[in-house]
């Protein structure tokens, strides 16, 4: 009896989509890596020699012809993932795709609607640190009644600072700080707080640091006010000019208890003492902090289709991310509250 | 030689009246506690006996007329403020006043006008946070220029839970959250970022615990965001409904570094390993964590006004406070930001 | 071109052969698991069933004979590490084996001078914690020069207790708390000190839960002082009596710094706030605090056999740990110290 | 109605001399600092001056002849404590006394006997740690039983490196590193675990910086095992030559879990985040570690005076600490175990 296996096709190689493709194909029990797409000759030939991957697309058209192909990996830039999420389920293929879903929610409409018709495959956004083993810890205590009934989240993505400000170049295309970074800790709040829908949400923001921002109405620190309809609050606060490093923190205020997810960033569990003080050092990336998420999330989608078995996330809190996400970049440009209806 | 001396009334022996009258009598270099003056019988007896105050009025009248009283130590009703402060300086007075100055932004500007005319008198406001090692020490290393140009603020003063919610019945008068609570925040957070002057402000909140609130359009968890003239911001935090304990803290964010003051609220050095895992105690009330901090600011205004050397605070920063706290009401009640003219 | 792989068959499958075993089927790249061996059935069956490797051998000779075999890896009873060892090598396989060595002092030295014949096979005897991330940093750190001249460790390895005293009925044959437990400590210490041989030793102990150790003179709680011949000095404690977890820790002071890895077990990055306090919860045994550890032995064991390389940690290490960890058995036992001559 | 109040004559006006007046005339509610001796002139002035000490002797003699003294405070060198002690005694006054009691076994029991012959008369030696809030509160848990039953205290004294290696040059009178430093630690270890005696002890040192403490026998960096009669254990470590500060901590192991006072010796509730991590100050000595226990001490004693109550400490705990001490100090200078016979 041969265990059964997943043959996965990822498309998209630069530098998130390699750590993927790693993943893939050393640490995902059940994922057969059979199949990349990328339209970089370099990246095509690392697939090929390091990881030996047997078949290399030049094209997404070919991988989603290529029957041996079972689900396809998306990690590739978000103004594609609504088209190619669309394609691959008509070619019937599972799809896991990089978040966010899409900076536009006609978009992700479209995707939903299609996906809804396709009810046997499996479409999955990576919010990967609904992955993480400290949230999911947190959220089993939630659930588990441990801080009563939750009311209140907060939740932080900073990035460390990029002193060449090379962030700058992608800021217009990248939907803001709150569609790049935030939408994570949307997706948490909402998590946490039992998915509520969002009802009005107010956002400003400054920038410390990188002037080029203006051009683009974007700042690089953003803080958010997020009202939900059943009463519960979230605080978001997003940073790309962290001194220390990349510094996610969630918290969950309860009736009898609160949870911080996070809250010193450290590397390791080395702690130095010398003249300085006492220290510990912080993750560099949101890749240190969340490489074994990264890990657990692909091993959750392979069982998931394997096992025919329900995906922790849905299309919907993707949507409603996005949704969230998209009202605080225009409450941030109006210097308004946004209201939101029912999704 | 004798030592110079500063002698004082003290006016209102309530719960904190004492604590001031206690630490005035026996930890205060240079205060010499001459009078007390409260309309309850059993605190004057307390003054009489317990801390031997020679000199018992029942009114404040009586008590300005002391000719031997120097300063006024007023931990009385916030209602009664700023009418007492005006009635003090005329008095020829100086003034200690605890926090807030006033409910009322109209009166704030007749205390500041009224001090104005005696600018050999001393007025201060007990903004207590401003005189607590940590926050001092995290205040010295901002100007020493350690955290770069700090940009951003979040602070919060979160109160353990009372489970009878005795403090619902004083909700009507209190001025709700923001200005009960959320005014140390205000001030600590102009503090740190160079006394910025408030631009936009928007708040909201919700009531996790204490229905009884609503009557009042008050909340026991509120939230708020401001914006300051020079692009500085600050987030803030209020709640009424802690499990763990008294729960300040405040955090500052710089384009070099960043300050956290009390991210965890231990009560004392203590660490406890048991089967619930690695924990420590909180400091269960305000009073614990900054009973130094009343101290070090007794012993403040007590050396400016026998050397005549400027006080740390202004009424001004007093009155900002105010006026910042009452727009944030009004933004928690409209559900609009609130536009703060120059001061 | 196919990737290099190595053929390895596990010996011995109970509850640590089992992970070591999945280990080596699911995360190790490079690593083949193609044979096992177990004298139970049980073993055998979850080996084929859930593993599915291809060949299970009843007895180790048998696994021996196996061409395939590139490598056997143990993870048997010590008393039969020297022996297995010994004929693997005979049997012109690489081997990896459990901690510790042995604990007799003479099978160490047999064991070395029979390796000595065969240095085209490596022996790597797991000493897992050099493989813990922040065990690496801190070693890195120390050679990098950043606590100066390192002088003094101290470390220990506790265990969660067990209330139903199980290891108890092991006591006899394992060697005592400190060739059970401490081992790790003294390679660690001397690995931190740049590999310093030992003089002389103390060691001292007391029973605080379980009496039945008294039989075979050993203790529940441990300590322990080893003094090197560089002057340096070690601090040891093991326990078997933890309340919160498994909580191994270790120090190292310098003359610039000192360096602590490990100084609270947490079990992950949440921190929960309610009415006991801001706790987190622990490790509960060695397994969770080294899950990536042992993953990253494998590794780095296979890593070295495919390329050829040197192994980090040889069997001269492994025989020191051993003559240290008999010594201080030998101290609790006497209430003397021991002196401890050239290795 | 009068307050009571102690009248007190301080003896030893050096660097700690000077912070215990302050302490006696500004922060001790009870205490009267009536009078001063020091030979040393610029002290009597600032005695006179600073702190308007109204009376200022020349010699202890005059002192004791002052008829207004009611107990004197000896911040004096150790080996005066016992004659002057004693001195006080048959003048019939009260006495503080820094530790140590006397690096001299024989002068130790000459005290307790003499201070036998005197019931009325307090005598009390100055173990500081005893005052702290921390420690106070832990052994209260203790005693409370929150962690079982205590067999195990693991305590350290780790100053910061004076890099002019002034102690050196006290060494010779300081009794070595172990009476004084781990005094406290011994003092502190017997009080956690219900004051049992010690049996048997072995201690060990390093000189890791400070070569020239060779020429007598003492090291800079010693650890220590000492076992009680009831089988508990107390480990030791004192150390001259941290990087970060003045390092205080104790451990106390129970059958029920296990409590740390002062882990990470923070300055203050500050933590900055920047390049180099996230990080604390450390106190940079005991003085600021132990300010408010200072203040504590002296109010106990004061109190205890006033009110005729027994003292939190004996001159037997003082002995006792000594005794273990001295023995401490024979085995580092002979390498071999000391056993100590009942007190």
């Amino acid at each position: 009896m041969e265990h059964p296996s997943l043959k996965i096709g990822i498309v998209g190689l630069g530098r998130l989509g390699r750590r993927h493709a790693e993943n893939l194909a050393r640490y995902t029990p059940g994922a057969q890596l059979v199949a990349a797409c990328s339209p970089i000759a370099a990246e095509c030939e690392w697939a090929r020699d390091t990881l030996q991957i047997g078949t290399i697309h030049a094209d997404y058209a070919a991988l989603l012809a290529d029957s041996q192909v079972e689900a396809v990996w998306l990690v590739t830039p978000t103004s594609l993932h609504a088209a190619q999420i669309i394609a691959a389920l008509h070619a019937g293929k599972h799809v896991f795709c990089e978040k966010p879903l899409s900076l536009d929610l006609d978009e992700c409409h479209e995707v939903a609607a299609v996906a809804a018709r396709y009810p046997h495959l499996k479409v999955m956004i990576g919010f990967v640190r609904r992955f993480d083993a400290s949230y999911r810890t947190a959220h089993g205590r939630i659930k588990n009644g441990e801080i009563g009934k939750p009311f209140m989240v907060r939740s932080q993505t900073c990035d460390k600072n990029d002193p060449d400000g090379f962030f700058v170049q992608f800021a217009p295309t990248s939907g803001g700080i709150f569609l790049d970074c935030s939408v994570h800790d949307i997706d948490l709040a909402r998590w946490m707080l039992g998915n509520p829908i969002a009802k009005r949400v107010y956002a400003s923001g400054t920038i410390a640091m990188h002037p080029g921002l203006a051009a683009c109405q974007d700042v690089d620190n953003g803080v958010a006010i997020c009202e939900f309809d059943g009463g519960q609050l979230a605080v978001f606060y997003a940073s790309r000019t962290m001194a220390h490093g990349h510094d996610t923190s969630t918290e969950v205020m309860g009736t009898a208890g609160s949870l911080a997810i996070g809250r010193n960033p450290r590397a390791d569990r080395v702690e130095i003492a010398d003249a300085s003080g006492v220290r510990n050092a912080c993750t560099p990336s949101f890749y240190e902090r969340f490489e074994d998420a990264f890990h657990h999330e692909a091993q959750a989608f392979v069982q998931a289709v394997l096992t025919d078995t329900p995906l922790a996330l849905s299309l919907d809190d993707a949507l409603e991310a996005t949704r969230i996400g998209i009202a605080l970049r225009t409450s941030l440009q109006t210097g308004q509250p946004v209201m939101l209806g029912a999704a």
